[in-house]
């Protein structure tokens, strides 16, 4: 029988130590848990970071015990019922309000991401009372993550930082990528023909978010699987950034 | 060197014929291409079929010749610079207009799913003036797909119909899951503790979707690969459906 070529991905978790403190070499990490599963990194893979270890290595961290809730944080977090410490959180990394309903604060942060409680984060996190920020750039930090990759261990795969973000109009969260490095995030067909042969319209995937939402697959939220290599994606290698998925306002009929 | 175990996860893509008409077996189709292409089935495989063939096998097409547009269907495409006999069927597929605006129509389909244009489908499809519509009951679909399987081929995968949607806040299509069978489409980590010993609060993943954007990345958009297979992801198995990842009106800040 004569064998048709497929095209084949592979998603590989790589199991990480759990005690990631503030100043821990994430690049060193990755490159010891790769060794010891076996798993040879390329630069033609695709490393997908959780942003929960980004932010503990860059102590993007917060005790509650410091923050003091202003007037409008008590009485939203009595609207929502939240923490109002939480809520005072949330919004010094809010740039804008998008909705406040159903526990949650829809935000455009100061970074520009729009999501739920602008990225703060209050599961995984050592003690009760610390919650993590997002990475104050998270682009930055995928290419510093890349740069120390190069340095130890002589490739450079393209690097996601994922978090998970929920979404209008349907249950459930999903991983999207919000820092990018030696990749181009969206995939443009426009101007291509179709299998039909007519020219593709308005068609741009997201495919750095498609990757994240790949990689949380091997990941789960309980285990200790904080990255992923994903190995066989022929992605455009570039200076892309996360920022380029976030649409701008005066495009968006949602904000 | 001590192996670790790891958690691996493969998408195989597989090459299907273009010219899929009215009345085709789709399960006798990917059965054959599973078999040109080497790859055996098993129950444990999640099967990502596009809706577009789904919609060619369902006869779900639509001749525009035969359209008359409403007098609204010509307003709005005057306004949104489209073709008024596709707008037309866009609102024959809508139940409520959530959005209209830069060339889209934001719709609340028959089937209650939230999305651009109805999921009219412009690309793709055979002859100029030929659009693909949804198909009426994509879970119903994907329930037949499965049994067609397990009579063919004696193994019943989970299946997933997708497609490529478009997202508020965020540049970029991805896939996502309208159609489901055989596996629970959510998966609810809600109550297990996470890995620092906490009890996780609202942290329900929407695994389908995660799947279908996983499978779009070794389709691609103008390549004939309308049908992936992933391997290695331990589904929940289940009457699950789409519909459950349809956020109720009440609950969605965003309709």
């Amino acid at each position: 029988m004569s064998r048709v070529m497929s095209s084949e991905l592979r998603i590989i978790g790589l199991k990480c130590p759990r005690d990631i403190a503030p100043g821990a070499d994430l690049a060193q990490i990755i490159v010891e848990a790769a060794r010891a599963q076996g798993v040879g990194l390329t630069g033609g893979d695709i490393l997908v970071v959780t942003q929960k270890i980004v932010s503990k290595s860059e102590g993007r961290l917060v005790d509650l015990s410091t923050v003091a809730p202003s007037a409008f944080a008590a009485q939203a977090a009595s609207l929502l019922g939240r923490d109002p410490r939480v809520v005072e959180v949330v919004l010094r990394e809010t740039r804008r309000v998008v909705r406040m309903d159903h526990r949650a604060i829809i935000t455009e942060t100061r970074h520009g991401l729009v999501c739920a409680n602008a990225g703060v984060d209050e599961s995984n996190v050592a003690g009760d009372d610390t919650v993590a920020l997002l990475p104050s750039d998270a682009d930055a930090s995928a290419a510093r993550l890349r740069r120390g990759l190069g340095e130890l261990a002589g490739v450079e795969p393209a690097v996601i930082i994922s978090d998970t973000f929920g979404r209008p109009w349907r249950e459930g969260f999903v991983n999207v990528a919000i820092g990018v490095a030696g990749m181009e995030p969206l995939k443009d067909y426009r101007g291509q023909p179709d299998a039909e042969g007519h020219v593709l319209r308005a068609t741009i995937l997201a495919v750095a978010d498609e990757l994240a939402s790949a990689a949380e697959l091997v990941m789960g939220k309980v285990d200790e699987v904080p990255v992923a290599v994903v190995r066989g994606y022929a992605y455009t290698p570039g200076e892309g950034t996360a920022s380029q998925m976030v649409r701008p306002r005066e495009r968006d009929m949602f904000r």
